[in-house]
């Protein structure tokens, strides 16, 4: 039969995004276009003795849960880690979701009608970008600098457009790695309380802060969140996830916020999938909570070797090839995001960089338009080999256009 | 602030489903109200076995993985479970979801326009229903009787509302356990093809047939899948999963059926959440491929635990208090659909149920309209004790309110 799909399906059937994940895959690709964590730092022997016992104590896991989560780990985040990060949630404000994207993808179908503006970061995540576009949303682009959004251009796009929505990531932009100053969080946050904009902070990468790992960030780089200090009522939803920070496969993020926000979102989630794997949930609390895994420590293990990572990208991106391209130098986060000399076709070299072995994400699937000349370039997944392998091809492709045009 | 939420976010928060799910969390309460499996019989230590060995052998088990679902269980999938069932689906016509649920939602989100008409069984699954109001389709009732919907309904339905899409559940519709005839099979699949109806054809119960435990079902009751034998361009999408037959919190059901809807599917799946766990699919392919657990003797053991809960819910019904009430006996599935004296209202009469320490399902919930009169028993998930103390206590509470009207 013809197939008669619903309107905005074809929002999705264009990206692009799909078929650069489907390419990657092949087993000798190298990826350097996804946002995948290192495997070789996956605590797999303690999850595999938690896996083993939590499964053996009761059965109790294997069962459905709540649609809001496995309780104990929403208390730990709660009580623990949200907290000791100036996170102030009140009980039943806290969503565990499949994955950070869930939650915004929640978000989106509760808070954005057809038609509703939504403000967002420009480069921004190529996640929200889709999950806003299959909401119907129009989306507005606000301009930044190195220290963050730019507070007279979200000003005067606030009162042209008025929008329902920012959604940012004040630490470590997805893709730019942009981490904003102390003083533009402050100046971002009261233009949005003053104008009752909700603020969707995706803190996905926070914790990912390389240079620092011995220092507790809180000080510096507060959350929107936690700069406006309301637990309830607030003009900022916090979203996380631990699959950069644990393992992706548990397929664990949250929502954070308001009890009312929080409480639409659950419905909607009921609604969606019922629940998320309350299995995963509940191996995710016992290597938290009761085994002798240690979160923090484990993100400084995480950054001193993505620091390294960083380094040896950074080298080779010295290298002739690059010659006319730039990039800002990250402190944190998994990307880089290189401006290509102008005129070169980002698509066309995505092309022959596949052919060669290689992939990157083009830039125009970050940007609400335009992006053309920039690639994202991941250096927390290949390892030492892998990435000179990776870069010497992205090189070799770089260098054939360059040549070219 | 106060939170200007979406237009079709209301039909969320007026869902009473929340609240029961909810309130049979407390500790004490008696739940015949959800769709649980018998915790007592999951293959607890076969997994715990399995998780420990998948999780110890490959680092990539904790890694993002496809966003259409681990390839070795879909194989699996298309080459056994499928195929055994008649069901032929090409390579790429599978999608791993998040439950069934998942797979209704996000059909519904690919397929459904806001005004779009849908035709559904009626009485008919809760949560199908949420999906669509959420999506803002026109849902229209189909009368059934004992041997499925009633075709010559089902054409007037058709010319007059010209639907995109039906939604059917032929094996044990949930909540009535209607078994539809061969007869009735054919003829709603001839009709549907006809007129370019596609079906959704939810088949999350029927293995779960527990008269004919020692007999292969398909002989008898073939799937309207496998009945139009098209495994591409076909008329109907097949949806399955193992939450009721291995365990539902490793949360994996499917979407069967031609490449083009399914890779539409796979697009919006990405958008939605990325990717279900693919550590659960991971341990579920272990379990059912290569560890000792076979899943037909498995669902053999189900049904004839499943039939004698049935038989000891079927004495209880016998009871005074339900003097006035009837119901059709069902072959399989989970529930009990159960009609009450005209008049009785069922939502006060949960309400004192829930006083009583016990909780059920309330017939509206399953109704396009109406459905006052009914309400939905489980008998699956409570053993034997517990089915003896929470059928004192509703026939407690029925014997009030026949008492009061």
């Amino acid at each position: 039969m013809k197939y008669d799909f619903s309107a905005r399906a074809h929002t999705l059937l264009s990206s692009q995004l799909l078929s650069i994940r489907t390419q990657t895959r092949r087993g000798s690709m190298i990826s350097l276009a996804e946002e995948l964590p290192a495997e070789e730092l996956f605590p797999l022997s303690l999850l595999a003795e938690t896996a083993s016992t939590v499964i053996s104590a009761d059965a109790g896991a294997l069962q459905y849960g709540d649609p809001e989560g496995y309780g104990p780990l929403r208390e730990w985040l709660i009580g623990d880690w949200l907290k000791a990060k100036g996170v102030a949630v009140a009980e039943g404000g806290v969503l565990l979701t499949t994955g950070s994207q869930q939650a915004i993808d929640l978000l989106s179908r509760v808070y954005i009608d057809p038609g509703d503006c939504v403000l967002v970061e420009n480069p921004t995540s190529p996640g929200m970008l889709q999950a806003l576009r299959m909401q119907g949303a129009v989306i507005i682009p606000v301009q930044g600098d190195r220290d963050g959004l730019l507070p007279d251009h979200l000003r005067s796009q606030i009162l042209q457009h008025r929008p329902k929505m920012l959604y940012a990531a004040p630490s470590f932009t997805n893709p730019s790695g942009v981490l904003w100053s102390l003083t533009r969080r402050k100046e971002i946050l009261e233009l949005c309380i003053a104008h009752d904009v909700l603020i969707v902070e995706d803190d996905s990468y926070g914790d990912l802060h390389f240079e620092r790992y011995n220092e507790h960030p809180l000080g510096k780089y507060p959350s929107l969140y936690a700069l406006e200090n309301v637990s309830d009522g607030g003009h900022v939803l916090y979203i996380g996830s631990f699959s950069k920070t644990v393992a992706p496969a548990l397929r664990t993020g949250w929502a954070a916020g308001s009890r009312e926000l929080i409480s639409v979102m659950a419905a909607a989630k009921q609604m969606a999938d019922w629940q998320s794997s309350s299995l995963n949930q509940r191996l995710l609390h016992h290597l938290l909570d009761v085994s002798a895994f240690d979160l923090r420590e484990h993100i400084k293990l995480l950054n001193r070797e993505y620091h390294t990572r960083f380094k040896l990208m950074i080298e080779l991106l010295k290298r002739p090839a690059w010659k006319q391209s730039s990039y800002e130098l990250p402190v944190g986060g998994m990307f880089l995001w290189v401006s290509l000399p102008d005129g070169m076709d980002v698509n066309a070299l995505l092309r022959c960089a596949l052919g060669k072995g290689v992939a990157f994400l083009p830039g125009p699937l970050c940007s609400v338009n335009g992006g053309g000349q920039y690639i994202r370039l991941n250096f927390t997944h290949p390892g030492r080999d892998e990435l000179l392998l990776g870069m010497n091809l992205m090189s070799e492709a770089v260098t054939e256009f360059t040549a070219r045009s």
